[in-house]
């Protein structure tokens, strides 16, 4: 099994009340790419600067990433971020954005790339995201994010991009953005309307919330004492979802799967969020995962009455 | 088994965009005494007006609630709030408070009041709750609520009267705010170093976390297509909690029991918010409180790793 990720492969500058990082590996896709690895074999597909090093690729090889389709532009800039988060950190407050090589993007992935079973569209510009979904045909269960500009400044892109995949993960707040829905449960089967058969809601530190035609799923988020840097924790998330669905062989994943999958997705965000950027998934091991996933049930199991 | 709970029997005029009530059955006290009225013998104890009526009375009994210590008062004006809610049901918005016979409340609780095994102090006045909380000789277990109000104006009475209970069932933000502590599992400790063993975090529609000395725990809101008003939810909330641990005897409950506890406080909040005040309620029936517990499970349950 294999899994592709298109998305932004970034140099981030993140200031939490927990400290600073002026210049950090980051975007959707290594976030993405770095949590699925656990789980399948990822490609990542999106072009970075003259100053994006060996060292950094150096961090997705060494978890066994696929890194050819990594496109070094000659001249260009990595995209850059920099924002910050006050004592809540379920919001980010972006302070400066720069698309460098990526306003130009024009991804030409491999025929490896292009054949994985599994596909996720980070969140890019709708039209990026229906041509990569259009050249991987070997992908059988896709999904997509999106964030709050697409949704205002692109919305009937987005909605043909929506009906091109199987499954949309998005905050809680984006999918009742998109919909015009403010219940959650509304919202999702709205957007199922658009073809999904998967709707993922995420909720930040309260965890996430599942929809399939026949039912509706949640979970809490793990309860950290130590948050240090909430970046990347939704693509983290995503990454441990579709990166287990893949693993096993779920393309057209029963709804037991699905519910082992947004805990695994769950247990990736919160190693995530632990320390700043990719740091701590970069050391995380298998065992730790397991161990997580464990006390995950733990923490929201309660019994039949007695 | 027996509880009593003491708080506010009110009237509430309540707006949201799924409709509104001028003047309906509300107050902490009833919310709470309605839930746990479906799991053991309840108490109430509050002070009303001249114009409390049989009708309202007779929604209490007909639950088998002990009305004794609702106590009329001569030439009284009922506890009234007027609210509203917009699109964001988590936000409640007060247009109107008047305490009226509140102002002035001197409980005397009968003697089967005082001999209840558990005690809940609703959000009143924390010395009000002190008094009440000595009175009740009989409570082996005792928790309260509280608000953003008493936090700001009465922190030192919050603080002992705290220090006087086993459990404490605050909103996430009140806890933070009660202890200047932005981290959840943080602010939860230092509210266990105050005294109590039992601290309760109520999410509004994303649920709600426990905290034990040795263990976290927490559960997702029930997801619902239809919510109509929430006020009320957290009352409800605290009352399938504590009306099931009384209900089995658990006035030192172990963690399992409490588990069970937070899943009847899910579903009692779950089946408050589906209409207004106390109306969805007012007519369960403990056939779809099982039915609701059992689907609770199903929406949480993952499987270990197959």
């Amino acid at each position: 099994m294999a899994l592709t990720v298109v998305g932004s492969i970034a140099f981030d500058a993140v200031r939490t009340p927990f400290g600073e990082r002026d210049r950090m590996l980051g975007g959707s896709a290594v976030h993405f790419a770095l949590a699925a690895s656990f789980f399948t074999e990822v490609n990542v597909v999106g072009p970075v600067g003259d100053e994006f090093g060996e060292a950094e690729l150096e961090v997705l090889r060494s978890h066994g990433i696929e890194t050819a389709d990594v496109e070094r532009i000659e001249g260009g800039e990595t995209f850059f971020w920099r924002g910050h988060y006050d004592a809540d950190l379920n919001v980010a407050h972006t302070d400066e954005t720069r698309l460098g090589v990526f306003a130009e993007f024009d991804p030409k992935p491999t025929d490896r790339s292009r054949g994985a079973e599994t596909l996720f569209l980070a969140n890019i510009q709708p039209d990026l995201q229906r041509r990569v979904r259009a050249l991987c045909e070997g992908a059988r269960l896709a999904a997509l994010d999106s964030m709050n500009l697409w949704i205002e400044t692109e919305r009937d892109s987005l909605r043909t991009a929506i009906a091109e995949v199987g499954c949309v993960i998005l905050n809680d707040a984006e999918l009742r953005m998109l919909t015009g829905e403010p219940n959650l449960l509304r919202a999702a089967r709205a957007v199922m309307e658009m073809g999904p058969g998967i709707v993922v809601a995420k909720r930040g530190e309260y965890g996430s919330a599942l929809f399939t035609p026949g039912a509706a799923y949640a979970l809490p988020g793990f309860l950290l004492e130590d948050v240090r840097d909430p970046t990347g924790a939704g693509d983290s998330f995503a990454g441990g979802f579709l990166g287990y669905l893949d693993g096993c062989g779920a393309h057209r994943p029963d709804d037991a799967t699905l519910h082992r999958a947004m805990a695994y997705g769950t247990v990736l965000a919160s190693f995530n969020v632990e320390e700043f950027g990719t740091e701590r998934i970069a050391r995380l091991k298998v065992e730790e995962i397991n161990e997580r996933y464990a006390e995950l049930r733990a923490l929201t199991h309660f019994d039949a009455p007695g």
